[in-house]
């Protein structure tokens, strides 16, 4: 039986490897090739230094940019984008799992999958049933707040490796108290290398490039050696740690990593465990899935090439469940990686297969190398790439921009930084939309009149503009629900009631949008209490949407007045009829 | 020192009874005194019955409309409105203090008392801090389910009286379940009493009004007959136990009501009560004041008047807070007893003042009269009266109108009948909003084309228009905010990646009332990845006020094309410069 065209459709949409695969040839093999060699040598110290983020064994970062990256392969839309231990994700992993058991014991980590596993259903489901719209509550300074928050308690989290003490909590004021109560402790060749790590790391960012540049190199090589540094010092302080036997001085190191492929591991179910991540995975479900996607389109857009959001979380909920039987922790599509992947030339998502394989060869035979690898080391390089987040100028944006944004995204830092960030994005969102509905449960309405000479109607505290005493006409700028309806039924009244010589009152609709019930019915009130004050209710420049669903409806025929092509013909009329 | 004008401006808005007690009369008083005794007559079996359904002993429905009466008096602005026991709010009393106190305790009293407190000083925190909006987000068609809803669980919950047994329960399944457990128990001459009381009710609305109508009667005197209706059955019922002693048969009555004024009482301010009582009461605040709200409103436009909603909340209020102190619980504007007394002539608050002396005296002086009052009758007086609200018209009529509205009001009905009156409620306002913000993240985006001949644009889809291949012009049929800023997004990604030969995007912006920092931040998005793909937005039909605050952002300087005033020109121009 050959498979209809209508099935090979569905096929290629949850498939999306079928249709680049088809066009894969040996020009595109070797720029993903090359691409995947690059991101393989940056993703190692990467991925180690998340899942210590995460609280979990350096291994595990490993091996979640494993599996996932194949599934991705498979299922994803984009071309380019390279998933795996992202910080912010890595932080809230630490964040959900820390409240439930104590970090370093097995519970952690196989709470850890199942984390990842039910961040991967839920995921999955929002693709399948195409609601990756609830991503879009998260507003554009909710996300920005919630970054810089998280990047600093990121930042100051990582200090206890760079000092070499103790330090727990997981928002600022704990993290910061505790810091300084261990800091007497503080082991000073971990700090000196922590210290001489992370300046060294800021420097490549800021000071190495120019200086490249200005003797003169290309912009690839530079690039490439800037996107080096963490490699370097990597290697420069293991290097230093076994030749100075500076690990029996209390330098913390990385230690025994098994050489192994990532292991089969199966998270718990436990219904008590699920119940207590739900709301931490359905976080961090929507906070991957927004920084992965806007990663997504970014790369697509410069190539012109679609991303299907509905595929995208599927993608990643195939991803998140790969990490989960994969000794692995929940994950997304990096924005870093993605773009070194973009910038190296990929063309295909088999470039993350091939970096798939790279991780693998590194898990297999690379970990004893980095027996020697101080903490401290990955704790600076963690620190350089989360600080390049954080970015208060958000803050000034907002306010010059609306303070109802400013509100949100000073809320959302805020109570980040004091409440840790579960609360932090859960009040951030809830108060954005709190803030929308109040602003559209009091909608701007203007008394208009006419420019003379002109058929145009505007705002009569603006505008110099002609009135008729027995005609009132109000412009409603918002479209009419509930929450703004008995809005205008006090505000029509309060005009009507006070001013004795009005007869008429014309609704000038042409920036309603939509009419719901709540509100048809508050029109059908004010067309009732006009009618028994002597007041004719008309309306103009009804859209066409709306006028479709008024059509049916009694309101029209009770209507005092009548609806009006256009406020222009609506006065006209009423002139004429009034003489 | 003489009072500042300004200062008795601001006297005046918080004490209405200042600016219509200066023009109080002989006329006035007289209606007034009319309106009162009309009321009262009225008010006597209808506050017991609604005590009775709250769970409280008969006598604080009496109270209940005493003092908050006289309190309303002074600070409300409607001139109708009487204050007291409605049966809504009387269910959700009986349900907030069932789940906490067991009926017929002193406990149970007081903490009615402190619910009373609660509300009293919600309603008049909104009012002082202009918080009346929040009720707006009772849709009318979420009201309109509850009503109808908890009407029949009143109803439900009255039957008990009906049948002489014992039942429990706050919502419907609980309450037939219990019903049905103890109906063999049933009292056959509590039965007959409450079955036949019932009846009349019932056939004095329906029959009795188009009988007398039939005879002559006039309207006046007809409409007086039928209110008087519950009156007779209360006369007769108790006269009956009293001569044939039924109250020995196991007829249950009211008993002894002891002969006072309202007595002065404290609630109880316990922390761990008021915790438990803060939802409650707060849903009690909202539904009472929407519903008190709207019969004022109505009223008031009967005769040109206004109604401030901030000050109705006030005068609420204090209602509520003198019903805590005094013996009361829970109240508001009812609608019924508000049309009697506005039929009935009343011009001024000050009928309300006459009503709640009317009603003292009955306290001081009558209460033994109703010694012999069967409480069945008064379970017949509710269930009339309760039953009138039932209407489910409003499903079919969401069902036609908008699917959204249908949904949230069949979840309200459903939950409020299986799940009770507080999750009934919540879930009905949740599911609006939720339904209201999934419809404004998906807005209508419609590509329009122009209509040959003239400088209108309308739908490609709907219309025979004219088109550039070069040129696509999507017009956003809603405001940009967070929630749909990323559907923009992908929206115009979509429409471009799969069309090489477009090269300029126009985005007809005449319906778009407001651009919120994420909508912003999309548009620049939209912009930059356009220019990468070669491609120009431009911008047409900004509003006013939307642009004013464009005006002052980078994205104009950055945007790829340009921002025109009208779309037609839009078009002109960038064809011009295609040539």
């Amino acid at each position: 039986m050959k498979p209809s065209p209508r099935m090979n459709a569905t096929i290629t949409r949850y498939l999306p490897i079928l249709s680049w695969g088809k066009a894969y040839n040996r020009a595109t093999l070797s720029n993903d090739l090359v691409a995947a060699v690059i991101v393989t040598i940056m993703l190692i110290p990467q991925s180690l230094a998340y899942a210590l983020l995460a609280g979990l064994p350096p291994e595990a970062g490993l091996y979640a940019s494993i599996a996932p990256i194949i599934l991705y392969t498979i299922f994803g839309t984009s071309r380019a984008l390279a998933v795996g231990p992202v910080a912010v994700v890595s932080l809230m992993t630490a964040a959900a799992l820390s409240n439930i058991v104590e970090q370093g014991t097995m519970g952690y980590a196989v709470a850890a999958l199942s984390l990842a596993a039910l961040s991967g259903m839920i995921l999955l489901a929002m693709g399948l049933f195409r609601l990756g719209f609830i991503a879009n509550f998260l507003s554009h300074p909710v996300i920005a707040g919630f970054i810089t928050a998280s990047g600093i308690i990121i930042a100051a989290s990582q200090l206890k490796h760079i000092l070499g003490i103790e330090a727990h909590g997981h928002n600022l004021l704990d993290l910061l108290s505790s810091l300084f109560e261990h800091l007497p402790e503080t082991n000073v060749i971990t700090a000196t290398i922590g210290i001489i790590a992370t300046a060294f790391l800021f420097w490549v960012r800021k000071g190495l490039k120019p200086l490249l540049q200005t003797i003169g190199l290309n912009a690839g090589l530079t690039s490439v050696l800037v996107k080096a540094g963490p490699v370097a010092v990597v290697v420069v302080t293991t290097l230093s740690v076994w030749m100075f036997g500076l690990a029996d001085q209390g330098v913390k190191i990385v230690g025994d990593v098994p050489q192994s492929l990532p292991p089969l591991t199966l998270p718990s179910f436990s219904p008590m465990l699920l119940g207590q991540l739900l709301l931490p995975a359905f976080l961090i479900s929507i906070i991957g899935f927004v920084e992965s996607i806007s990663v997504a389109q970014t790369l697509a857009a410069k190539k012109r090439q679609r991303i299907d959001p509905d595929q995208e979380l599927i993608g990643l909920g195939a991803a998140n469940i790969g990490a989960a039987f994969t000794g692995g922790f929940p994950l997304t599509g990096g924005f870093s990686r993605s773009v070194v992947n973009f910038d190296a030339g990929a063309e295909t998502p088999a470039a993350g297969a091939f970096t798939a394989i790279g991780l693998a060869i590194a898990a297999l035979a690379l970990t004893p190398l980095i027996f020697f690898l101080p903490k401290a080391t990955l704790a600076a390089t963690i620190i350089v790439a989360v600080l390049s987040l954080v970015d208060f100028s958000i803050l000034k944006r907002a306010w010059n921009y609306s303070k109802a944004d400013f509100a949100a995204v000073l809320a959302t830092i805020l109570l980040t930084l004091i409440m840790g960030v579960e609360v932090g994005v859960s009040a951030g969102v809830g108060l954005s939309i709190l803030l929308h509905l109040y602003k559209t449960s009091r909608p701007h309405i203007a008394e208009v009149g006419l420019i003379a000479g002109t058929e145009h109607f505007r705002n009569i505290n603006r505008h110099d503009v002609q009135t008729h005493p027995e005609i009132v006409t109000l412009r409603v700028d918002e479209s009419l629900y509930f929450a703004n309806a008995r809005y205008l039924e006090d505000q029509v009244q309060d005009r009507v009631a006070g001013d004795q010589q009005v007869r008429h009152v014309i609704l000038q609709c042409s920036a309603v949008n939509e009419i719901d019930l709540s509100a048809l019915e508050s029109l059908e009130t004010i067309n009732q209490r006009l009618l028994e004050m002597g007041v004719y209710l008309h309306l103009s420049e009804v859209k066409g949407p709306v006028m479709d669903r008024l059509r049916e409806q009694h309101f029209l025929h009770e209507l005092g007045g009548s609806v009006h092509l256009s406020q222009f013909e609506a006065v006209e009329r009423i002139t004429r009829n009034l003489k």
